[in-house]
């Protein structure tokens, strides 16, 4: 009986433990691979992180496939159907963590290679892959410092698939080609202290802030675009007072997060913020965090390849997203100006009994294959 | 050496560690003395709280000295220049836990009524006193059961003071002639919890209740009266989220406080907040707490014989402030057309290292006469 070598692949890789931020040897396998297809391996190791670079040819375009073999805790052991390092097919269903999220298409991406070179000796242009350990976890040894390191030998990319699982009701059914970005402050109103019967010997920062407040709350920071959908800004904590009652709190805590579309920009926003805080004459201070850039990859050679591959697999047009939170695709592009995220059905990721559909895995394999077609011969 | 005989009353009662609710024997002193002179006295112990009423007479009108035995906790002794409970004179200044607030008004009470009573023999009228040692605790079982119990059977007072430390700057600058109601508020407004990538399946109530509550700080909600200040509405805390700082909270928190006029009620004031909160379309609980209500002796009889009074002993006219806490004022209030409050400094209460001036203590008897002089003679 012959076993689908994505299959045989990915439940070597489920087998290895590899909880973020470690490797536990998936690396290794994969760069043993993609050793004996001829490409150059630059391991790279940043802290506790194992990374590698893999290229495969000097010329352009480089067509890059970008994972992380790490994957997040297992929750409670006793609430899986089976060892989740202990890859479990039933009813055609691959168990075990990280199936989805994302050992299949790491899998994919190594078999989908090995298929094409058996088929084209000779591809126009270069083959990468960008490999970390550290995506579920901090995000600071991983990707970012592989992307500068490239950057600053001014090595680029030319177009990128993340594996990250897309689909959503059907394997297929949807691409992201971009990601809003995040960007979080946390605002302190400061105001005198006093006892509340008294308040003309006080200044309230709740009271001073609640205008404020409603604006921010009512402002429309843009209307997106044709891929994004309108910037939101949300409050998560707002906190004041000490519990007494009779006293009138020094200041006020308020938590928030920018969920932001390309048409606006981290300074663009704090800019926005500012105006408004400043023109109700608040004394404030804004402790600023971005967790990420919005990315966009418009419609063009590399969104068309997938969706073309897609098609020719599944029998449908994939749908363009931009939704979700943050991905390592953030990073990417700043070295890269067509970045696509594609993977399996994202069901049951970071949850218990995580799966991938067995049939899906040769699909997967295919249409990244379809990819390598499209760009590279 | 003759000793002012309110001065050696005042230290007798400071010996006596008479933290709230606990009397500590100070009312059998006052007792004792006030039998001598032909009182009728009815110990009314509700609960652990010791209270009596005494009255000499059974004519109109009633002229009533009301106040507390009780005194709030000393703080850190080790920062006291002396024993709180030794009555210790330095510098003109008697210290002593409960020295201003207030029994330095209690000795005052018992010999303004021996001296009056020593020129007078046949008042017209009555004088009565109502002590409580529980005005500094919960104020459950103290004056508002004596008022309950002396309401139920038909009794009332014509003119009441209580000898609260209403002197601000010098001895007799400050009668209090009201006192503004307090009414608490806790305000749940409710929305939907959800992850803050997707607000639009979540109900931010921080959001929600952003424009209410920048109406209900911009409100007006009354401008006062010739005695009161304006009504004021205050938050205290405000509190939603749980640190997460991706998540919408699902409700927030509001505690406030109205300190109001008799330009308004308890009813007024809620049907205006829940009309503005209505407008906004909140979905809110509030559970409500009323602390006092206000009460007002406008200038009339009983203001005039203590301003008259404070003029002939201290040569200035006192100013009326309905300002500060609550007192039990608005208790007797209830049973008693004409309130009002006068005692010595208030600088030192509730502080460390709480006096009252030497030099005040025959003042503030002779005050007290001087009321019973205009009122009963």
């Amino acid at each position: 009986m012959n076993q689908d070598p994505t299959l045989l692949l990915t439940e070597q890789l489920i087998s290895l433990p590899s909880n973020t931020p470690h490797d536990a040897g998936c690396q290794d396998i994969m760069i043993e691979r993609l050793e004996r297809l001829g490409f150059a391996i630059e391991r790279m190791r940043f802290g506790d992180v194992d990374n590698f670079w893999a290229r495969l040819g000097t010329e352009s375009p480089v067509v890059c496939f970008a994972g992380h073999t790490d994957v997040v805790p297992t929750g409670p052991l006793d609430q899986w159907h089976s060892d989740p390092f202990m890859p479990t097919i039933k009813e055609g269903m691959l168990f075990g963590r990280g199936a989805a999220d994302m050992k299949a298409s790491l899998a994919a991406f190594v078999t989908a290679i090995e298929s094409f070179l058996a088929e084209h000796k000779r591809p126009v242009g270069s083959i990468a892959l960008l490999i970390t350990s550290d995506e579920e976890g901090p995000s600071i040894n991983g990707t970012v410092k592989v992307v500068e390191t490239l950057a600053a030998r001014g090595e680029t990319i030319d177009c990128c698939v993340v594996g990250e699982p897309t689909s959503s009701e059907r394997f297929g059914d949807v691409i992201k080609n971009g990601r809003r970005g995040s960007l979080s402050g946390r605002l302190i109103v400061k105001g005198i202290q006093g006892h509340i019967a008294y308040p003309h010997l006080a200044k309230n920062p709740i009271h001073l802030l609640a205008p404020a407040l409603a604006e921010l709350a009512a402002t429309e920071w843009d209307h997106g675009n044709e891929y994004f959908p309108p910037t939101t800004w949300q409050v998560s904590n707002i906190h004041a007072g000490t519990g007494a009652n009779n006293v009138i709190p020094g200041k006020c805590e308020l938590l928030f997060n920018f969920r932001f579309s390309t048409e606006n920009t981290e300074q663009s926003l704090k800019e926005k913020v500012r105006a408004i805080l400043d023109q109700h004459q608040l004394d404030y201070h804004i402790e600023w965090t971005l967790s990420g850039n919005p990315f966009l990859t418009a419609r063009g050679p590399l969104v068309q390849a997938l969706a073309a591959s897609i098609e020719s697999i599944c029998g449908f047009q994939p749908e363009l997203s931009t939704t979700g939170g943050t991905s390592d695709g953030r990073f990417i592009a700043q070295i890269c100006p067509q970045v696509v995220e594609f993977g399996p059905i994202n069901a049951t990721i970071h949850k218990l009994n995580e799966c991938v559909a067995v049939d899906d895995l040769p699909k997967l394999s295919a249409v990244y294959h379809g990819v390598l077609e499209r760009m590279l011969t």
